[in-house]
């Protein structure tokens, strides 16, 4: 398993319950890919989210993401970590 | 205190001891702002590198990362987590 930060732009103004159904959203359909979504953080002001995430591969991720209505091809992996 | 995640660029190809490198010259001075780095994950092929850090404000972290010669002014304040 290899781990992966996405990146979402446009959540302007998003509240914390908007996040989590969202996220709910990824959580729902996860298992289907192998994938485990760790954490998200949002900034309202600048309307982007950072969600922490493992899984079997970087399409695995973009998958959920994408069937989950919230489709971003900001996905990185992160093999060093410090 | 807030939570902030900074992202870097231009990372290419650095190695688990060279990002540890850097981050350490962080940790040595982030005291004297009050910031503390939770941890930080790099993708050495799009050369990004996500930072995880509680502090006072967004200004006190970004002097912490110039004083350490990897200045940024990609800090996004996090104050929604899910």
């Amino acid at each position: 398993m290899a781990k992966f930060m996405d990146v979402h732009s446009g959540f302007f103004g998003v509240t914390q319950e908007q996040l989590q159904e969202a996220h709910d959203r990824d959580l729902a359909i996860q298992d289907e890919e192998g994938v485990r979504y760790e954490r998200a953080w949002l900034d309202p002001e600048s309307g982007k989210v950072f969600c922490l995430v493992t899984g079997p591969s970087r399409e695995a991720v973009m998958r959920i993401h994408e069937r989950a209505g919230h489709a971003t091809a900001e996905v990185y992996e992160l093999p060093v970590e410090v």
